[in-house]
C-alpha cells in the first residue's frame, strides 16, 4: 500500500513544517514557501551515504545531524539566512525505531538552526540522506568564494580538527599507545556527529567579511576554492590553528594533520578585509595576498581533504 | 583529490546554470535565484533509487530523464512556472562514460523543462538520483490536493498505463504468448524511461482547475490522495481511460490493470470544475461527489500503486 509510505513520512517528518514563512508544507505535491521582499533564494544540496560519509551503525539521530548540519553550513557560508528544507532518505527497510531516532536529530535541528521540514521523500535502498536547504539574502548579498582580496585576513570559527579526531576515535583508528579521556573522547565524537552550522554568524559575515566558505574538505583544501575562485594567494600559518583542550593533547603530527587537512568541522573560513576589528571568537590563521595556490608552513601526512572518488 | 569531484561535476553538470533567473549557478556553497515579484516559491525532492525504481543497467541517458520529469512533474502539478533544479548523484565509481550519458538526459530535460541545474553533488556509493525542483506561483495560486468539490470532473493529461507497460517488457515480465510490434515496444518503453513533466499544462490548470496530482503511484492511488485531502469521494469509469494504439493491443485484464494501477507515467490528474469547457487533449475519466473513497467499476488485480515499503 503506498499510504503505509506516507504514513511513515507524515507521522515521523511530518511534524516540522511550521513557519511563517511556510504557506504549505509536507503533504501535497510540494511545500509552498514565502521570501521576504526584495530577497533572492539560495539552495544548495548536499548527500551523505552510509559507508562514505559516516560509518555503518551510526545512530540514526546523528545521521540526520550531520546531514543537515552539512547542508546547511552552506546557507552559513553564502550569508543567507534560513528558510527550510527538504529530505530525501533511503533506508533498507522501513524500521520504526530507526525512524524515531532520526527524527529526533531532525528536530533538534529545525528548532536550532530555524530551519522547518517541508519536504520528505522515503525510499527503499541503501542508506543514504539528502538534505536541500533554502535560505535567502538580501537581493545581492549572497556571498560569494571569489570576493577574498590580497590584504584580507583568513580567519575560521571556531576550533579545527575535532571531528578528524573524533572520527579517528570512531573507527578506532589511534595507535595503540594513545589513550583519551573520556570526557575528550564525548567532545571529539559529538564534533564529528553534531557538527554546527554557523548560522549564527550571518549577519556579521554580510556587514564585514568578503567571502566565505563552509569547511568541509579541509581548512587547506577550502581554503584553496576561495583562493582559486578570487584570483588570489593565502599563505596559512600552522602555529595560529585554533585547537580545543582536547585536541591540543595529542602528538602535533596528528592534530595539526587533522586541523588542516581534516574535513568535517563544518566551521566557516573567512576572508575579512583589514580595518575590520575582529570579535574574539574569530580567529585568524592566514592572510591573502597577490599570487595564486595556498602556502602553509606545515605540510601535512594526511590526504587533502576527503575525496569521495579519490585512491 | 577533492578536486576531481568537483571537475567531475563541473565537467558533465555545470553547463546547465543559465537562465535570467540564475544570479549565481554551480561552483559555489550555494546557487542564488530570483522569484518573480509577487511570487511563492514551490519545491519538491523526489529520490530514485537504482533496483527500486529503474532497472539495473538502466541507460545513464534515462536514469536522468526519469528522475528529472518525477520531480518536475509535481511543479506542474502544483501548477508552478519552473525555476531551477539541483541534483545530488551517488555514484558506485567516477565514470566518465556514464556520467557522459547522464549528462546528455540532463541537458534534454533542462532545455525541455527550462529548468536550469544549479547545484549538483556527486558522491560515492549505491546509484541513485536525488532531484529537488523549484518553481514560482503566483501568491496564493499554488494548486493543491485539496481543493476538489463534488461535481467536479476527474481528467487526465494523456493515456495512461504505457510506462507500466514499458516496465514489463523492460523486465520480461509479460507471457510468453503476447508479441509486442517493435515500434510499440520502443513507444512503450521510451514512456517509462523518458516520461513527459506536463508543464505545458501549468497556465490552463491555474485558470480553470480545483486540484491536481501527477500519477507516480497509479491512478486510483493518485486520486485517492486527492479524494482524502478534499474530503470528497471519486468515481471512476474504467472504459473512459485514454488508452494509446500500443496499449490497446494487449488483453484487457493487462490494460486496464495498468492504466488504473500501474505509476510511473507522471500525468496529471485534475480536477475540473463543472462549467469549464474541457480542452480535447484533457479526457474525462470520472466525477467527484459527497462521501469518502474511490470507487470504479474494475477492479485491478495488480497492487495499487508502487509501494518501495510494501509486501
Amino acid at each position: 500500500m503506498a499510504g503505509r509510505e506516507f504514513e511513515l513520512i507524515y507521522r515521523h517528518l511530518g511534524l516540522f513544517g511550521a513557519g511563517s514563512q511556510v504557506s504549505l508544507g509536507v503533504g501535497d505535491d510540494g511545500a509552498v514557501l514565502t521570501l521576504p521582499p526584495n530577497s533572492e533564494l539560495v539552495v544548495s544540496s548536499d548527500s551523505l551515504v552510509e559507508g562514505t560519509h559516516f560509518p555503518e551503525l551510526t545512530l540514526p539521530e546523528y545521521v540526520a545531524t550531520r546531514a543537515i548540519a552539512a547542508a546547511a553550513s552552506d546557507l552559513a557560508a553564502m550569508a543567507a539566512d534560513p528558510l527550510a528544507m527538504t529530505l530525501a532518505l533511503t533506508l533498507p527497510e522501513p524500521d520504526e525505531l530507526w525512524l524515531h531516532s532520526f527524527s529526533q536529530g531532525v528536530e533538534r535541528c529545525v528548532e536550532a538552526l530555524a530551519l522547518p521540514l517541508v519536504g520528505g521523500d522515503l525510499t527503499r535502498g541503501p542508506l543514504s540522506v539528502t538534505v536541500t536547504v533554502m535560505g535567502s539574502v538580501p537581493t545581492g548579498c549572497a556571498m560569494k568564494r571569489s570576493g577574498a582580496e590580497p590584504g584580507d585576513r583568513l580567519c575560521v570559527t571556531h576550533t579545527l580538527g575535532d571531528a578528524a579526531a573524533g572520527l579517528a576515535l570512531i573507527m578506532g583508528q589511534l595507535p595503540r599507545d594513545i589513550e583519551v579521556p573520556l570526557e575528550d573522547e564525548e567532545f571529539l565524537e559529538a564534533r564529528f556527529y553534531q557538527p554546527t552550522a554557523r548560522m549564527e554568524w550571518v549577519p556579521w559575515l554580510r556587514e564585514h567579511a568578503h567571502a566565505a566558505i563552509d569547511i568541509s574538505d579541509g581548512l587547506l583544501a577550502d581554503t584553496e576554492h576561495i583562493a582559486d575562485a578570487s584570483g588570489c594567494a593565502c599563505t596559512i600559518d600552522s602555529t595560529a590553528l585554533p585547537l580545543s583542550p582536547a585536541l591540543s593533547r595529542f602528538d602535533q603530527a596528528l592534530k595539526v594533520d587533522w586541523a588542516l587537512a581534516g574535513g568535517d568541522d563544518y566551521e566557516l573560513a573567512v576572508a575579512v578585509p583589514p580595518g575590520v576589528v575582529l570579535p574574539p571568537e574569530l580567529r585568524q590563521v592566514g592572510e591573502f595576498h597577490e599570487g595564486s595556490g595556498v602556502q602553509c608552513d606545515y605540510r601535512p601526512n594526511a590526504r587533502k581533504g576527503f575525496d569521495h572518488f579519490g585512491a
